[in-house]
């Protein structure tokens, strides 16, 4: 299988490859597409020293699969053109999402909606975390509504996200000055931002919106009632998010927390009395989305749960999810 | 009137001698009480250079006001003997708010609550941030539901909470090793712990139902439903919270901001297409909550709003709103 990332400079772009190499993907030859700037540069892989090419359509034609961690706007520019040459594509950006005839998979809940398609959407970060969760207590419990409140780690900007976040946590703490910020719309050290994203009309941010689209379009639930409030704080790579639900069916938190302990993708992590829940700190470089603090929430009577989800954001929320939708394909089934 | 600051050397303490010299309480005579390992120590203060002494009931039984900073441990010890000696005692402690015959007050709220009482409580630092906000809301449109999850700072753990942040944000940057724990359950910097104070028989924490039961003794709603996930974020002196209500009447995010602009202790900052939202950034060392991220939350149909507020813990979080308690109190509208 001759693979190429596209965006392979990125944080997410140098995460697929390692994912790819950590779960053994059929990669026969392994290509790495930039900008002009980084072509040339060698760079070690799983899969041997690769040296980085400056992407074109042309150059990248005879893949098989690309995975594109690039832009929205460049995905746009060049995903419809590798699908003609037929390359498998699966997108990393918010360009295709919520077009009816692409995709949008999170193979734990709907592996299902992949079909023959040779362009599929990978969802925003943190429905991607969301979903795992929210899939198996909606098969079992049934979803009334929605309520979360995410904790955003610095790498959902990028890497260049994460380099800001600690150059300038430095810069106060070392230097005594006070934080700058470029890719922040606000200083992030020792900060919280309930920004991402752009506003849209509603006084929702992009975001948000997002959370609220991709997560119905997933689970196939078109008029799912969700709110979302997405805030930026000064973690590096996993984000967080604090979940409340109304079920249909009455729910107890040791039903759910069974559910998803049996639900794929999902570590409960969930001992109190020993200290455990989810944290960042645990679920950094996890595959798994660690779910806790699961409790009945006396709010919907009956019927409400709240619960707390760490997530890589690179992983769960990108890259892993990526790879786990190439690992689907009905192409791949046919060894090379 | 002769003040007494109990707990004088930690975070909320020094605020309270700040605070008091900042709003010209009437002090006549400051005195600052520690434990025997600060006695001894002369301070600057607003009110001139004081010693600090060693707190003994005896040694404070001729103060007219005595400012509590203490455990609830100490604070159960000794304010019952500084009362019965004629001492008005604003307590920041747990340890008597939810008593039927201690008032536990927010004054935007419930100044009249006060009556001639001698021992008031002064709440838990999310509770008022969470209730100048509420309260407003309540009168308004009708509280049904309330949901909170919080981004609370490490000042919430007090002075060694802080430091601790600093000195272990630093260990991770500069020395590049892991960050090591004694305040809080685990390392804090880079990271998020959704566990303050003890995990109680319900799953929820000791600081979660303190939002809970304060909040409805405050709002005088016994039964409000309210559920709240109270997480630790590496912050240093402000608590964001992410608050949606259901309320009883028809809300629109207008009306609402209109309500939270007449409001008494609340500054709206929300203005989007500004980048103006609350932050801790913006919130530290301001004697407002600002509230903003004020919308229509569409999970509740049109009974639904979203907002963000952001207050600083050691200012109405704690000692500002003792020092308001304190100005509000019948014995000290005689001058002294």
């Amino acid at each position: 299988m001759r693979v190429g990332v596209i965006g392979a400079t990125g944080a997410v772009g140098r995460e697929l490859v390692e994912v790819l190499g950590r779960r053994r993907f059929p990669v026969t030859k392994l290509r790495l597409f930039a900008s002009g700037r980084s072509a040339g540069t060698r760079v070690e892989t799983p899969f041997g020293p690769v040296v980085i090419e400056e992407f074109s359509q042309d150059r990248a034609r005879d893949l098989d699969l690309a995975l594109l961690a690039v832009s929205g706007d460049f995905a746009k520019a060049h995903a419809p053109g590798l699908v003609a040459a037929g390359v498998t594509v699966v997108d990393n950006s918010s360009a295709f999402r919520l077009e009816d005839a692409v995709p949008l998979v999170v193979p734990e809940v709907n592996a299902a909606a992949l079909g023959e398609a040779k362009l599929i959407a990978n969802p925003n970060c943190t429905t991607a975390i969301l979903v795992v969760a929210l899939a198996p207590l909606h098969a079992a419990f049934g979803l009334k509504r929605v309520i979360v409140s995410t904790y955003q780690a610095a790498s959902g900007a990028g890497a260049e996200g994460m380099t800001e976040l600690e150059r300038e946590t430095r810069r106060v703490l070392v230097e005594g000055e006070p934080a700058r910020n470029e890719v922040f719309a606000h200083p992030l050290a020792f900060n919280v931002i309930p920004h991402i994203d752009t506003f849209q009309p509603n006084a929702y941010t992009r975001e948000e919106m997002k959370v609220t689209w991709e997560t119905r379009k997933i689970m196939g639930l078109p008029d799912l009632p969700i709110s979302c409030t997405a805030v930026r704080i000064p973690t590096m790579r996993v984000h967080a998010e604090s979940v409340t639900i109304e079920t249909l069916r009455p729910v107890t938190a040791e039903a759910a927390r069974a559910v998803l302990r049996a639900a794929a993708g999902v570590r409960v992590v969930d001992e109190p009395a020993r200290n455990l829940y989810p944290m960042p700190l645990t679920a950094t470089g996890q595959d798994d989305v660690e779910a806790g603090r699961i409790r009945a929430n006396p709010v919907f009577g009956d019927h409400g749960l709240d619960l707390f989800l760490c997530g890589d954001q690179l992983l769960k929320g990108a890259a892993l999810n990526a790879v786990q939708i190439a690992e689907r394909l009905p192409a791949l089934q046919v060894p090379a």
